[in-house]
């Protein structure tokens, strides 16, 4: 799995603003990076009443794709509130790091924007938190910066990612949920993998593979 | 891969109008359907001005989401216009039938929206059309339908579906690229993934499978 760290924080606090500042600073550095924001129930607009995708999305189509030289854009309906792990899915694989806004209640690691403001409790507990983007010095045992410290941010940042990339990094989803299978299993089911495939003609080296099977119910 | 068809067609020959009706009829019969867009090198306007995606995607993220309970949407930065197989691959693997509206050189199986008053000529050879929506009787040996006959098109539609219907359906792709490999290859593949997969405790009946692997580059 790519890393995931979600910005949370109340209302109004910056969360975007940080996100803005962050991906410019990690995108400096080389990264690729994907951001996901939790819209709730209130939803979100974005393809305008009238426009093309509109109109099929209006017509029942589950998903509509619009495809550019320089950009996609895809909007699907779902049955549930997506978890960031699922989001990830649907977002695409292809990134060195997954950064959301919001998703508060996830099990993802958390940077806090927290404005003495808005009251002294942190939202999150101490344990979810990788780092506090705050205005005042908080009673925490917690990495604290200042929301103008981005670079220090993305040092913290950067060295998780040391930490947690892996030579080789799999997934494997079943019935479109995501399994967490032991390293032997996944070790093994790697290993035959990549010996069927790169027996195929022309198949140089492998940096990632994707594999698919849908069944008829 | 899921059965792709193309609507094709001149400018203004009213392709999304035919794509909203196909749609509708297609999904009271039950199918999941996506709908792909081909926006060519104008691009496309989706998010507004100011709005939290639009910031995000201009201090550079490489993809944003936004995500509520009903639906997801996803902006993707991508390196070259994409093919309607590529494009599956993005939006999804979940759905029963992805219609294109564009992709006039692509390999796609197409429908081709023809009026009287744009011209004679057909775009597409008649070997790569599955059926014309027309105003005028023409000479081509290939399905013509009136723009109001959406019940005959869906008819059309739906025989090819249930003939291309597989029980088994895989995908590969290695290093974002789609790999056509030896039903036998494939066959390998599926059974040895199942055959690791079906041992990992409490997997009951595998409707879907997806593996993915990223190696350190």
């Amino acid at each position: 799995m790519r890393p995931i760290i979600s910005v949370v924080g109340r209302s109004e606090s910056g969360k975007t603003t940080l996100l803005e500042s962050l991906v410019a600073e990690l995108k400096k550095r080389g990264y690729k990076v994907a951001v996901v924001k939790h819209a709730g129930a209130e939803g979100f607009e974005i393809d305008k009443e009238g426009s093309d995708t509109w109109r099929l999305t209006r017509a029942g189509s589950d998903a509509v794709a619009i495809s550019s030289p320089t950009r996609v854009a895809v909007i699907r309906q779902v049955e549930h509130d997506m978890t960031p792990e699922e989001l990830v899915r649907v977002v695409g694989w292809d990134y060195d790091l997954v950064l959301t806004e919001g998703f508060k209640k996830s099990d993802t690691p958390k940077i806090e924007v927290h404005r003495k403001q808005q009251g002294k409790e942190l939202l999150s507990s101490p344990e979810a938190l990788l780092a506090v983007v705050t205005d005042e010095r908080l009673d925490v045992a917690v990495p604290q910066f200042s929301k103008d410290d981005i670079k220090g941010l993305a040092n913290l940042i950067e060295q998780k990612l040391k930490m947690e990339w892996q030579e080789e990094d799999t997934e494997l989803f079943i019935n479109e949920a995501r399994i967490l299978i032991s390293p032997i299993t996944k070790g093994i089911l790697t290993k035959v993998v990549l010996s069927v495939v790169s027996g195929v003609k022309g198949i140089g080296e492998i940096r990632s593979l994707n594999f698919l099977v849908r069944r008829k119910s």
